[in-house]
C-alpha cells in the first residue's frame, strides 16, 4: 500500500532560457514542498509524464503566445498521468489514476479535481493517455477532421510522420481512403511508416536535403499534387508542400520544430504566393481550440485502437532527472512516436 | 456613326518576359489581323482597358497558375469595356456596352456573345466596370466577406489601401463597423484614405521602411491587435501584420505586389509561427473562385456607389500604346486607384 510518505517531492526547473537547442544544462532538479491539500484537490504522484515540441514556445520569455512562458523560479509544468494518493474530493480516490495537463516535471503535485479525468489502465496503457489517446491524439484528429477535411481519394502529406502526432496523422488518413505521404528522419521510421503507419509512400527528408530536393521526392510520391498537408516541421517541408499543393489544398499548421530553436530568425518559404493562385487554406491550431471534440475524438481511436487498427509507437525515458534529455530528444529527432517519461512505477 | 472600317486593328504584343520590373520596352505594338465574325460573335471596340498586378503572373513563362503564360506570338488579354460595332448574336446589338475577361491589350476583338456582360452607361462611368464595380470590386468584396468574415467592431489591416481593390475593402469595413487600418506609400494617398477612403488611421509604409518599424506603426495603430488582414502587398507587410494578429485572425491573401518582380527569391516572413499559437486562419483567393456570388456584390456595392457613400479614384492613361507604361506604373506605386487605359472615346 502506497502512503504519501513514501513519495519524494521533486521537480524539474529552467535554470535558465535556452537560446539554440535545449540541453540538460538548461534545467536542474530541485526538491519541492509538499503540497497541502485544500477541500476539491488532490494529490498525485506522477507517473507518466509527457515532453511536447510546444514546451519549446514557453521557454522563450519575451514571445506572445497562448500560454504563459515557464518562470525560472517555478517548476515546468505539462501533461501527466497521475496516480492519486489522497483526495478531498468525491470524484476521486486514492488508487485512482487521471490525467490532465499539470504534474509532468514533477513527482508529486496537487489540482482541483476539476481539472483531471479518469482514466482506465485496462482499456490501454497509461501512458497512452499522453500520447494516441490524449492532446497528441487529439491534435492529430482535430487538425486532419477540421482543418484539411480530406475527401476520400486525395493525397495527404505529413511531415514529422513517425512523431507522436504525425503517426496518427497518417494511419486516419489512410483510414479515410486518402494516398499518404509522411516524412521522418530515418530509415528505420520510413519503414515502420509503410509498413504499419499508414503511408503509401515515405520519404527520409535527411536524404532530399534542401527545398528543391524535397520537392522532388513529393512530386514523385504524389503525383497527383498535395491536397492536404499536415504541417509539423516548417521550412523546407512546408516550401515543398506549397511547390506541390494543388487548387484547393488545405494546411493544418500544427507545428515548426525545425525553426523553433532558431537563434536568429528564419524566413518563410519564398513560395507563399502559390497559396494565392491555387486558392490554398492555411490554418494554425492549437489542440485547446478543439477539447470540445474530445468525444468525437475519442469515439472514432479508442475502439479502432482497441482493435488493433491503429498502432503506435513510445520513446520511453526512465526517472523524472531524464526527462530533460527526453525533451532535449525531440529537436535532435531521437525519438520515434510519442515521447514519455516514466516518473514513477504504475503501481507503488 | 461608327462604321468597323474606321477602327484600326492593333494590339500590345509582349517581345520578352519581364525579368524584375517590367518596363515599356518588354512590349510592342503590332497591327492585327481584323476578325471575321461567327455565328454568336460579336465585334467589338475596346473603349476601357484594365491593366492589373495579377498579369504579371502571366509573364513567367515556368510557373504553374490558375491561368496560362501570355506567349509571345500573342496578343495580350485582359479585362476590358468594349462597344459592339456588329454582332452576330441576338444578345448585342451595335451600340451596347460590354465588359469581359477580354479585349484588353486591343483595339479591336470578336468575342463569343456568351462571354460578354452589357453595362450601362448612365449607372456609372464605363470605367468603373473595371473597377470598383468589376473585378477587383468583386475581389475585394468577397475576400472581405468570405474569408475576412469581419464582425463589427473589430480591427480590419489593409495593405495597398489605396488601390482598386484595397480602397473598396477599407469601405465596406468601415461601412460594417470595423476599425480600419490602411497602408499606402504616400501622404497623398493616406490624407484621401482617411478622408474619403473609410480609414481610422491610413500608414504611409514609406515613413516605417523594414518589418520592426511597420509593426510599431501597424500596433500604434490597431492597439486591441488585427482581427482581419486583407494582404496585397506581402513582404514586411504580412510580417507586421502577423506579429500584431490576435488569436483568432483572418487574413485574406489576396496578393503579393512586392515580390512579383522579384528576380530572386523573397523570402516569406520569420514569424508564420504565429499563425499556430494564435489559431491563424489564412487563405489565397483569385477572383474567379467568387464568380458566383457577383449578384450579391452588385447587390450590396452598385447601390451605395449610386448614393456616393462609396468613393474610387481612377488613374487614367490615354491611348491603347501607352498601357504598358500604365502597366508598369502599377509596381512603381504611381497608380492612385483603379489604374485604366482609355483605348477609344466612349462614343465614336
Amino acid at each position: 500500500m502506497s502512503t504519501v510518505e513514501n513519495v519524494d517531492a521533486k521537480a524539474i526547473f529552467l535554470k535558465s532560457y535556452p537560446k539554440g537547442e535545449p540541453q540538460p544544462a538548461h534545467f536542474e532538479t530541485r526538491s519541492i514542498p509538499r503540497p497541502t491539500l485544500n477541500d476539491g484537490e488532490v494529490l498525485l504522484r506522477t507517473v507518466w509524464m509527457s515532453v511536447d515540441p510546444y514546451m519549446r514556445g514557453r521557454m522563450r520569455p519575451d514571445v506572445k503566445s497562448y500560454i504563459p512562458p515557464f518562470s525560472l523560479d517555478e517548476p515546468l509544468d505539462g501533461g501527466a498521468v497521475s496516480e492519486v494518493i489522497d483526495s478531498k474530493s468525491e470524484k476521486f480516490a486514492a488508487g485512482d489514476y487521471v490525467v490532465g495537463f499539470a504534474g509532468g516535471w514533477k513527482s508529486l503535485h496537487k489540482a482541483s479535481a476539476d481539472a483531471m479525468t479518469k482514466v482506465d489502465p485496462t482499456v490501454a496503457p497509461l501512458s497512452a493517455y499522453l500520447g494516441v489517446l490524449g492532446m497528441p491524439g487529439l491534435t492529430a484528429w482535430a487538425g486532419l477532421t477540421q482543418i484539411c477535411q480530406p475527401k476520400e481519394g486525395e493525397t495527404l502529406f505529413v511531415s514529422g510522420a513517425a512523431g507522436a502526432v504525425g503517426s496518427l496523422v497518417c494511419q486516419l488518413g489512410k483510414k479515410r481512403g486518402l494516398r499518404v505521404v509522411g516524412s521522418a528522419g530515418s530509415a528505420e521510421k520510413c519503414a515502420w511508416l509503410e509498413a504499419e503507419g499508414g503511408c503509401d509512400v515515405a520519404i527520409n527528408y535527411k536524404e532530399h536535403r534542401g527545398s528543391a530536393a524535397l520537392t522532388r521526392a513529393l512530386a514523385a510520391a504524389a503525383p497527383k499534387g498535395v491536397d492536404c498537408y499536415f504541417e509539423n516541421v516548417g521550412g523546407d517541408h512546408l516550401e515543398a508542400a506549397l511547390n506541390c499543393i494543388g487548387f484547393g489544398g488545405r494546411i493544418a499548421l500544427c507545428g515548426m520544430i525545425s525553426v523553433y530553436n532558431a537563434t536568429d530568425p528564419q524566413p518563410g518559404p519564398p513560395n507563399l504566393t502559390n497559396m494565392i493562385g491555387r486558392g490554398v487554406l492555411a490554418k494554425g491550431f492549437i489542440v485547446s481550440n478543439y477539447m470540445h471534440l474530445t468525444p468525437d475524438f475519442i469515439a472514432e481511436v479508442a475502439p479502432a485502437l482497441a482493435a488493433g487498427q491503429i498502432k503506435f509507437r513510445e520513446s520511453v525515458y526512465d526517472g523524472l532527472e531524464n526527462a530533460p534529455d527526453a525533451f532535449a530528444g525531440l529537436f535532435r529527432g531521437d525519438n520515434f512516436g510519442k515521447a514519455v517519461v516514466r516518473i514513477g512505477p504504475d503501481r507503488l
